[in-house]
């Protein structure tokens, strides 16, 4: 069944709808989560679940959730869903889509009339993006059982307002945070659809990408103390120059993370020294390396060797180093035989396609250890998102649609 | 004869003095041109200039001068000197050291009885750090013709405020400053005794260090633009990644510095990165280099490099770059019979004293190239300068007053 006409103009309806619901009119969409943009996109998504057939409830967390019910009610469940808040001033699509395109798939399963052997949960999920506290995938952690009541009381805003505060101010009651944990044993399968934010399926013109794993992370901050000195007097075999031994490990990352061959990347992307002046040598700098990879394997092997680097540099000039492990997440992967599912369904509609592994995190990655768990990434125009120039295509979008409604409409009669 | 005992009294007594006119009392010495504690040191200057027998009288720029006459006035002269000014919470050496060994040489001449074939001017400059307009040498630059009426108009402190205006409210009348340029043809030679500012005396256990030559400068900022992309989710060959190409070539200086084998230095002091955030590849960096030598060929080939690893590294992946030269100036050479005269000295008296380049600027510089000039260093502890820790020896200044005392009472008479 071609569903692709109908969900491609009810992802672009609500998606035009949602944008509505920013603090930064005019400079992308910024819903952060508890927020009034976020309590309008939950009152929007909460009606249009029950419009699309669903038995909708807000969760302790603000959690949007919607449920199509199986024939039988005590039958286990599939979860669709992806996050409705989003990072300041981002995009129209991250997040978001996956929630519309979920609700579209509910919506298409329930007016085919398909028996259905699971019942269909569809999630849009509060705080994936972390802005708020610091963490990030609060929806899906307290989901999964990691968000616990220490957990709550103590992560809180840039102005020490914390999760619980934040939960109390939106009407629910903290104390309970225990009870919104599934039962595993009862969730059949976890599905997300997402933009790629990447630049990967635009470059090489595919529609689709069927995501086989999500990245293992290190992301770490190094602080190298050296001596500050005249940079005119100061021979060079008597300096402890901190920029000059940090650029001789970042100058490395790329050629670390591409002897691995499996896609893995390395990146610094904040570097500040002191005192920052031209014509001192810089006592401290303090930079960050952030290493992902398919292979938490590969993610040890460059953190090791950036480690030896930093060693062998400071070591000769006296320097001192210190690293300060910020986030080790190690590498999921997603379920082969819905992959392979989904991959069938791009051949016989003849979506261009390819598998591919996702280099960010995403509430997917929460459920994938836990519950048969699989991914759909469409197309970022130019790799651009987290910023108001984010684009993927509606059509892109509905074939999302079309190969998770497939694979389901199959699961749900088998 | 051996003047080394009054010398250290002296100038321990003076300096002692002099460290009191600051405007940051127990944070070093600031001493910024035209301040109050600018006018307390020039008062004081004149008093000891005047008791050590020189006819004193204060310029336009605020140069402290004192001249000790020849038996012919018409002679030409030898001046002496140093600055009095200092950097923010700078020490107290840098600078007013010379200008009281200066004092000392004078003092010590005229009590002597030698006759004087060349009048002596001493003269504590004015504005050599730079740290009000920017520039700096305003005081020897105006006395070497470098400076005129556009120059004082338009360089301007950060409140806006020129260096003409300042020169009104010091009771100068800045319509002559074009007066204050000296007849070259009438300067015989021109003496300089500063701090290292730099290690290698204090690392070597030397006692003094003749200077041969002043190293050549450029100075410049690079800013290289690529893009900003998702640090988990763009492959390392699709990245513009202005962090690491900015790392390729910071991480090269020191190599290209060391192939030159003649003490040139190359320095990255400053570096900033857009957005400067550990997930997002940095759209734009921006760094420093410094690169010193007393072969301005040196200072070519290692510019030639870095331009090359610049361009070879933007290209690669299509991010651009753009070099800014903020400064280039010329080594210049010492005479070479000064260095002889004062290194004989120094065998004289058994002192241990290297030849040696300077790596930093000083007043020396702007008369290298119109008149016989020499400078004579003395050791600072740890190489430390600018800064409160700065620290030399009186024994050791008094060292350098011998030495220049000896030769020109030598030059007084031949």
């Amino acid at each position: 069944m071609d569903i692709t006409y109908q969900a491609e103009c009810d992802i672009k309806r609500r998606l035009k709808q949602l944008r509505t619901y920013t603090s930064t009119p005019g400079k992308g969409v910024t819903r952060l989560p508890f927020s009034e943009e976020a309590k309008g996109a939950v009152a929007y998504l909460k009606a249009e679940m029950e419009s699309a057939g669903l038995k909708t409830f807000v969760d302790l967390v603000g959690n949007v959730r919607g449920v199509l019910p199986a024939e039988n009610v005590d039958a286990p469940t599939i979860i669709m869903g992806s996050h409705y808040d989003t990072v300041k001033s981002g995009g129209e699509y991250d997040g978001i889509a996956g929630v519309v395109c979920a609700v579209s798939v509910a919506e298409l399963l329930a007016q085919s009339g398909i028996p259905r052997k699971y019942n269909l949960e569809i999630i849009a999920f509060n705080d994936e993006e972390g802005m708020m506290f610091g963490s990030g995938c609060l929806g899906s952690k307290a989901l999964t059982g990691q968000i616990d009541r220490h957990y709550i009381e103590h992560l809180t805003d840039e102005n020490g307002i914390s999760i619980r505060e934040w939960m109390l101010r939106w009407g629910s009651d903290p104390e309970k945070i225990d009870t919104l944990k599934l039962d595993m044993e009862k969730v059949k399968a976890f599905f997300e659809i997402h933009i790629e934010q990447g630049p990967v399926l635009d470059e090489k013109k595919y529609e689709l990408g069927i995501v086989t794993g999500i990245v293992g992370l290190l992301r770490c901050m190094a602080t190298i103390e050296g001596r500050a000195d005249h940079a005119g007097t100061t021979p060079m075999s008597m300096r402890q120059d901190t920029i000059n031994i940090a650029s001789k490990v970042i100058s490395r990352l790329d050629g670390l993370a591409d002897r691995e061959q499996n896609g893995t990347v390395a990146t610094c992307g904040f570097i500040r020294a002191y005192p920052n002046a031209m014509n001192v040598i810089a006592s401290k700098t303090e930079f960050t390396m952030d290493i992902r990879s398919i292979s938490d394997d590969s993610v040890d092997r460059v953190q090791e060797e950036v480690w030896a680097l930093l060693d062998e540099h400071t070591a000769k000039c006296g320097a001192s180093c210190d690293v300060d492990i910020k986030l080790r997440q190690p590498a999921v992967r997603m379920s082969g035989e819905l992959v392979e599912r989904l991959a069938g369904k791009c051949r016989e509609h003849d979506y261009k396609y390819m598998e591919m592994v996702s280099g960010a995190a995403h509430d997917a990655m929460v459920f994938a250890d836990k519950v048969d768990t699989v991914m759909v990434f469409v197309p970022s125009r130019n790799g651009r998102s987290h910023c108001p120039e984010e684009h993927s295509e509606y059509a892109d979008l509905a074939k999302a649609v079309q190969i998770v409604f497939d694979v389901m409409t199959d699961m749900m009669v088998e």
